[in-house]
């Protein structure tokens, strides 16, 4: 894992790709990691509050959040359902994704502006990759990462919500055991797991480092890959049924 | 991150400690990542579901789950709750921790034998740790892992089911971002995304490797931490009040 110390503050426009190639020498199957904040800031996805006329629902959300109306009535507009609506807001995101606020933060941000996450984090990470290649002849996989809260335990993670050229998940199928058995676990979430193992040198503040090259792993796939193979299938989530069961009774 | 590759089998009886400082040089502030099955199996934690008489409540889940109901009386006889028991069984272990049947695994176990959980995974780490300071006069960290299914996202990650000397929550609570805000985000599960990111290296079949150590991070602490700190308290979880709201309604 080598973190990349001298990305500057990334603004609208900025080639994302050309400036971590000139940060270190690219090599074949490089995973670039980066974070989601950049992208977004790279496509220029702020937007402020100002405009936003929030609905009795956002209006009533805020006031049990205590938060802005108008930004409640922003995620809303940017969401497919509103899974918990206090004492914080968890959505499913138009991009399928489960997220908290829809993914919208003012952290590393001018005061007054909110950043969105990236319009397709899928296809700005193939953009990416792409470019890459262009500039290196290298071929190298990238994974755009946000961090999450998670059920049942406290503290956030990393977690894949973007990639190209990365199966997100390796499957041990067939595999077997020490023993000669099938195994039971087959499904392990690699794309996940290699965003949680570079949020540990990315910091989340203004010592931030929002690219991590993680080198040596083997892992490029010339597959069109997309993070949707992470989201679970609405319909065998007991966890979402839990929630609309919750959301009925109250 | 480097993979200790010629760990034996473990049996009852070994020292894990002894073995690891036997396969590689340890140095000051290592954090020794360790799959929770060779702690459990190094600790005897083995039984057969002989003897075990399944109750009405075992018969039934295990109807529904197309399990063996001896196999259910046992994970709920290791369980505080049960919060889904169809069509797999998530529960709350006595031991703090919501897991998929209660930890229990016949995976590279011989067959008809199946696997406990450590039965106090601190402690364990603890042990370690304490032991290879003794061997090695390093100080090191210990961070014993397994691999966990997630709401809303396909597939497993690892996260720790037991640590000792390292803080497993990073706090970024008044830490100020680019533009001098205070930072949002400000609890990160590093113990969480360690044991995520050796499982990469870790596999999970014949050719497993169930030792990782991962050097220059200096998380060391001499305070007594407990992976209870990354278990949410019942009264603040939402998910499992919805998980609640369903079994009322059914």
């Amino acid at each position: 894992m080598i973190p990349l110390n001298d990305i500057p503050i990334i603004e609208e426009g900025d080639d994302i790709a050309d400036i971590v190639c000139k940060s270190i020498s690219i090599r074949d199957e490089d995973i670039i990691i980066i974070a989601s904040t950049i992208i977004a800031k790279s496509e220029g996805e702020f937007f402020s509050l100002e405009n936003i006329k929030p609905g009795n629902k956002a209006i009533k959300i805020a006031n049990r959040c205590n938060m802005k109306p108008e930004l409640v009535q922003a995620i809303l507009d940017r969401s497919n359902e509103c899974l918990i609506e206090a004492p914080f807001i968890l959505v499913e995101h138009k991009n399928g994704s489960i997220c908290v606020n829809a993914g919208v933060d003012d952290s590393n941000v001018e005061s007054g502006l909110y950043l969105d996450l990236p319009k397709d984090s899928d296809r700005s990470a193939r953009e990416i990759s792409g470019r890459i290649t262009e500039l290196t002849s290298h071929n190298v996989s990238v994974i755009i990462t946000d961090t999450n809260g998670r059920a049942f335990r406290n503290g956030q993670i990393a977690v894949a919500v973007g990639i190209a050229n990365i199966e997100p998940i390796r499957d041990w199928v067939g595999e077997k055991d020490l023993f000669g058995n099938e195994l039971q676990i087959t499904q392990e979430a690699i794309a996940d797991e290699l965003a949680a193992a570079a949020n540990l040198l990315m910091g989340e503040g203004n010592g931030g480092t929002p690219v991590i090259i993680i080198r040596g792993m083997n892992l490029f796939s010339n597959k069109k890959c997309s993070v949707k193979e992470l989201y679970r299938d609405n319909e065998q989530d007991i966890i979402r049924k839990g929630l609309n069961a919750l959301k009925n009774n109250s």
